[in-house]
């Protein structure tokens, strides 16, 4: 899995990025990939992918976000996609632990304090399995009614480090278990 | 997912329970399963799975174990065992942090400390996906030169609630990963 | 297998319920679906999913049917889906020698005494296989030169209960079927 | 989907043909499929392949049978292997229906009048599905406790014809499935 | 596979060829097929498959090529494509040693002397895989700064019969590798 | 793909190293492997593939060989194997042809001047696609009836130099194809 952290610019999600072959159409990499940028959430209602959020005609914004842009080739299912994406949302957690930041899990959300740090969507193209991740910088441009938090009031304020070293942890994460998965024998 | 938590007596773990089946033929569960249950570990070489292991003439023991033995039918591939894997002691890990227990995470392994509190390993049979994990209960009839830890020293003495708790959580786990695969369109 | 009967209203089919995540987007249905609902038929070109009838130019119309919309989402392939297919719609011919109509089955089309019965397609998307089968209440609005026939011409007039009853019935014979698929040992 | 029926021979089934590619290590015939023979059942222990009779300690045991083994390369996945044992298992039950004998289909099972016609087993090789169906000729030599019937009894005393014509319509019934499953273009 | 070269008119290739069911709904052929006609061939970029073109912005032009548009139902993944691909146009290679010309190839590009010959791509279908391989006739209306060769020049006149042996050969090339996948047993 | 070109020693092949995880429980390389060796070829009944060649009692046996493993793990199926074991043969006599060696490939068979040169089997475990390809160096200890020929014959007396040019070019071969078959969008 390769990783590009994008520093020298702010870039917005606005949903598509969670196509296939984005990180190969816009940066040139091959195959696994993982892509950490900055900047605006704002998900066209076209470009959803989660139903439950369409039905209750939810928005999913943010004025200021890391992202986290996954694809992976191995194996194009949902219930791979939905799995490796619990995977990342943990390690990240994890990551805040040693930032000293107590978080709690609730499938693919992260919450301090009860109060909502990220959102995520896993879903298959009909090549490979795709995640994003978004983490919020700070908690403004939220919908209303959502009681969000920002890393930078959880203290964490070199976002570049956060990037940067979130980035390297999730993509040793994935070669730990792509490098498992090869080396068991089958059971009978 | 089906949960069983045998608490009414005492099952070694030798290896076979990572056959296909093993649920079923010994429980009567169909499908989808987890089986928590307490006994010894001595893994005989004929059954181990982990071919590192093997190469290495390593010795999987332990005398006082938790172990949790998953099986899942719904896809048949090792990148997804080891990402469900992952996922589940990534799982154990927050439960121990509700229990008041620092951990650290290691792909599979379990460590408080820098002292190892756990074993795994996940394949596939050729019709299912099989995970074995195993708690210390008392870092007893450990292999030689490693430095492990149990439950107990760390303050968990009441184990049946323990399995009971970490059995529910985990079985929840993957319901909401089951869950949130079947609530996503595809993206193109 | 979930099964929804619409009773309180009629709904059309004009093709575009053989999309993905269609129960799910229109009743919340999550996972495998069976919706059974009764209205008109007029598929659009653009909704046509049978090659054979795009190319021979057929009209799929019929002015009062019973509707069942399929989606299972275990395994994505169309050999699985037309196979499917086929079973259900062998069921159906059960429940109505129940009805005491007796029915010739030629593959996805229901026959009686010459006369078409019924209409069906199966095919998958990226994410599910899906089975469309409608069945005539009356032969009315039907393409020229088919000879068809209705379930109110077989004495069949209580078209809620036989929509509650093949409904309940399909959905049976999917869980004997995922039920047992699960009880085998593979074979060498 | 390739039929041979063996008419010159009495051939026993004790479990072993539902091994991969047992059609072609003893008959030459490579790819998919139907080889219909009769003789005794009797199927091993270290053979069974239902973990549920495993469980049960029941015997499968017949004097004279006629035997269905199929084997199907296209898709290796138990819920297909499961649909299509049913589907095959309702064809039958069709033709049985031209005999002018009325059947009770029970997922895989056949009753007539409350008596047991017939057993099935679907499953998968590590490279196909493999099915077998076996059809009492006469209700002898079955397990104590079984309430069974025969095809004599049944009067289908021609067994040799009745092998030729439900041998070429399940094969046509295969053929049916697999040619409508490739002319359906993919759905949204 | 079913082969069809297509001699009685000229056909252009603009890259709409390449999505699946094209041989059904152009020709009727069901299932697995090879196409193998002539025309000029300019692809329209939202028909381009390969990205690394698209990201170069290359053209993909010529005025007289000898077409072949394969697919494979059996399996739908990219790395089989790829493979396909490769051998296809390997056997291609041979064929034209055959005539006497020495080509080499690199990847899924044949050169004759440091010239190229064709141009070729391979894909996935949500349904199926999907090959298109072109060969210059005459090496006109080549993109600039692209040193083409085409079949002419090189003594290869009677482009019919070039059409009708190469797309035999490639039919018994998939044959005899189909044939060959089902006469071995799995390995441990 | 890893190459490895065991040049320090003679291994002989019985056709265990067809089984699964070989190379890395031998020489611990992890993944997908090339493994070129020297040695006897003597394949044991229990071990032969070819069903073709168990059903015709026939020996694999030659004295001194080239011989080569690959091990993929993308991807589970015979068809694939079949495809890639060719295009792996086809590129071995791209090879020869480099050396002057002019072959003819019948399908996994390579010949010159009518004489074989190699042996071949493509198949499956359940977790991976294997492929043996064996090359006489001299064509002794070779079948009965079987008209052989050996590298040496052919002027290639550096056998070494060939096991290492070969296997780096079979492992290029398979590196370009799986380049390949990410940088292509899917198809409709």
């Amino acid at each position: 899995m390769e990783l590009l952290v994008v520093k020298d610019r702010r870039m917005d999600y606005d949903g598509s990025a969670i196509r296939s072959h984005w990180a190969y159409r816009n940066f040139g990499i091959l195959g696994n990939s993982l892509v950490v940028f900055r900047g605006r959430c704002d998900v066209k209602v076209g470009e959803m992918i989660d139903i439950e959020d369409l039905r209750a005609s939810k928005e999913i914004r943010s004025d200021n976000m890391v992202h986290y842009i996954v694809e992976v080739f191995d194996l194009v299912n949902t219930l791979f996609a939905s799995t490796l994406q619990k995977l990342f949302i943990a390690k990240l957690c994890e990551v805040l632990g040693d930032y000293g930041v107590k978080t709690t899990r609730k499938g693919d959300d992260i919450y301090v304090n009860g109060r909502k740090l990220s959102i995520s969507i896993a879903t298959v193209s009909p090549v490979s399995v795709k995640v994003h991740i978004g983490i919020n910088v700070e908690a403004k441009g939220i919908p209303e009614g959502v009681d969000a938090v920002g890393l930078r009031e959880l203290g964490i304020t070199d976002v570049e480090d956060f990037m940067e070293r979130t980035g390297r942890t999730l993509v040793e994460e994935f070669e730990k278990v792509k490098k498992d998965s090869l080396k068991v024998r089958w059971a009978q």
